[in-house]
């Protein structure tokens, strides 16, 4: 939700007299993307944003992530395309950062989701694993199951000062899960990070997919259960299986689950609240003196993970037989 | 820099069922604006600002802000224009907030503004203050001359915590200037805040002016005055004075200033240092926990300040007799 760094006119003017974008007409900040820097260009060839990589995202990352939205585009899913410069690049640098343009996506993120949008994200979810097949390049999901227990580690000596008893907790989850994690699942590209502010509609028609700068290579399931969390549980922290219905549907329309993804949704949602968990605690517990942005309230994802441990079998989550 | 206000989707739509700019397609909070919350939207009908007025505007004032743009803009200034709903009115209510939309305006704010800049900005200031003729609303400027008293004693408690003699500097200030403020010089409307981020270009063509939330009745050349401040120092606090000399003659230009203005040029302008440094030191002691928002240095001006009072007549900030 900020501007991390600031870009000045020349510098921005000598970035895009590499590119065949013509005369830039406008150029303003955006309050959108909590990783990176993202800035909304018009030039005289149309709409487009600037992103700037911040420290989180890895520079040799990049060829992944930018290769993945072009094979995906080539393949109809709806995302940023990268512009290419004039040496057919698309990755440079700006004011000391890694630095891409991607075309502008139309559309609106939905703050408050309902079932039609349930329905359409599962959708466009399983039409995105299945255009994700092929794809070349591969990428280790650096906040998968295997960090999780490291993560937890570096997040036990603050813990309680979040909830009394946290250390403990995310500890032994972080241990039962990397025990149970389910072998033999498809795998192939997730984008990882499926929240509604990364998913755009136009009216109840999903318009695009945005943000893949947590892509990686992972079970497909487990991007269900990612979403699962983001999309179906309500503001008191209930979970809303009509929602969960509608997800999981959509997604079985476009790519019919196997049984032992669907055996595997309880143990893959409880993975999916401890990595968020995780990520937010140690946010909430390293929050720079003059930061320009609020860390996310740990606390949901501790319900949404006792909520999964509740859970007996998939059909709780709306999963018809 | 910030969204304080979030929309969410069901409110806007609501707001603009109200108005007639057809389907919305995109919407984007902007990190731009220190007092107000921004968002961009694009819809059938084009691209507008969303502004929803925060705390510091009081809704009162709307009408005289928003009358000022549809006078300024029917007289040649290009400046964002009201857009009125579906009733003829151009000032409504989102999410608890009084709520305008505005057209957007192309162009790019100058991190480093230039001598050609300072010319062209002098030019377009003059241009508006005659424009502003005829404007049938007053509004007082609650941030002149006349509270600088009550502010410095506000910041009293606390300015030596910035500087050590701060608290004494800005009172004996305020006291000193609002005793010399000088009489009979012309009056008008007055931008108030004419800092680079409100001032866009197009390569080097001015394309319009905009924030038009501390514009009021003052003396005109108390804007000139804001401006030297804002554009005509480098970033060593040292005074450009061809830059100052842009400016001033790019004002006369279009409007040839009074003999009185021009020696009480000194004057003003160390009001003015005074009441961005003032508010300034009063922003900095009062950060709230958790703010979204980096005060920004009142010692800048400060320095402006005294580089002020050392200043014997106009004809030091470039002004040819």
């Amino acid at each position: 939700m900020a501007v991390y760094t600031e870009v000045g006119e020349d510098q921005l003017a000598k970035f895009l007299a590499g590119y065949d974008l013509g005369e830039l007409m406008s150029f303003k900040g955006i309050a959108e993307g909590v990783e990176n820097t993202n800035y909304l260009l018009h030039t005289k060839r149309g709409y487009f944003i600037l992103t700037l990589y911040e420290k989180r995202v890895k520079k040799e990352d990049l060829p992944f992530f930018i290769g993945l939205m072009e094979h995906l585009a080539a393949r109809g899913i709806n995302c940023p395309q990268p512009v290419k410069d004039k040496n057919g690049t698309a990755l440079g640098d700006l004011a000391g950062r890694p630095a891409t343009l991607v075309t502008f996506l139309e559309g609106l993120w939905i703050r408050r989701p309902n079932v039609v949008h349930c329905q359409a994200l599962g959708e466009a979810m399983a039409a995105m694993h299945k255009a994700g097949g092929g794809f070349r390049l591969r990428r280790e999901n650096a906040l998968g199951h295997a960090s999780w227990k490291s993560l937890a580690q570096s997040a036990a000596g603050g813990a309680d000062k979040i909830a009394p008893g946290l250390a403990a907790l995310i500890q032994g989850e972080a241990s039962d899960i990397e025990k149970s994690w389910p072998k033999g699942l498809p795998e192939g590209v997730i984008h990882a990070d499926l929240f509604p502010d990364n998913v755009f509609f136009l009216g109840k028609k999903l318009s695009g997919l945005i943000d893949f700068y947590f892509a990686c290579n992972d079970l497909l399931a487990y991007d269900i259960a990612v979403s699962l969390n983001a999309w179906c549980f309500e503001v008191d922290g209930s979970f809303n299986v009509t929602k969960g219905r509608a997800l999981l549907s959509g997604y079985n329309a476009v790519r019919k689950l196997e049984t032992k993804e669907v055996a595997a949704l309880p143990l893959l949602a409880r993975g999916a609240a401890l990595r968020f968990l995780l990520t937010r605690a140690i946010d909430w517990l390293n929050v720079p003196p003059g930061a320009l942005v609020r860390p996310k309230d740990p606390l949901e994802y501790l319900k949404k993970l006792n909520f999964h441990r509740s859970i007996r079998n998939a059909s709780e989550y709306g999963l018809s037989a």
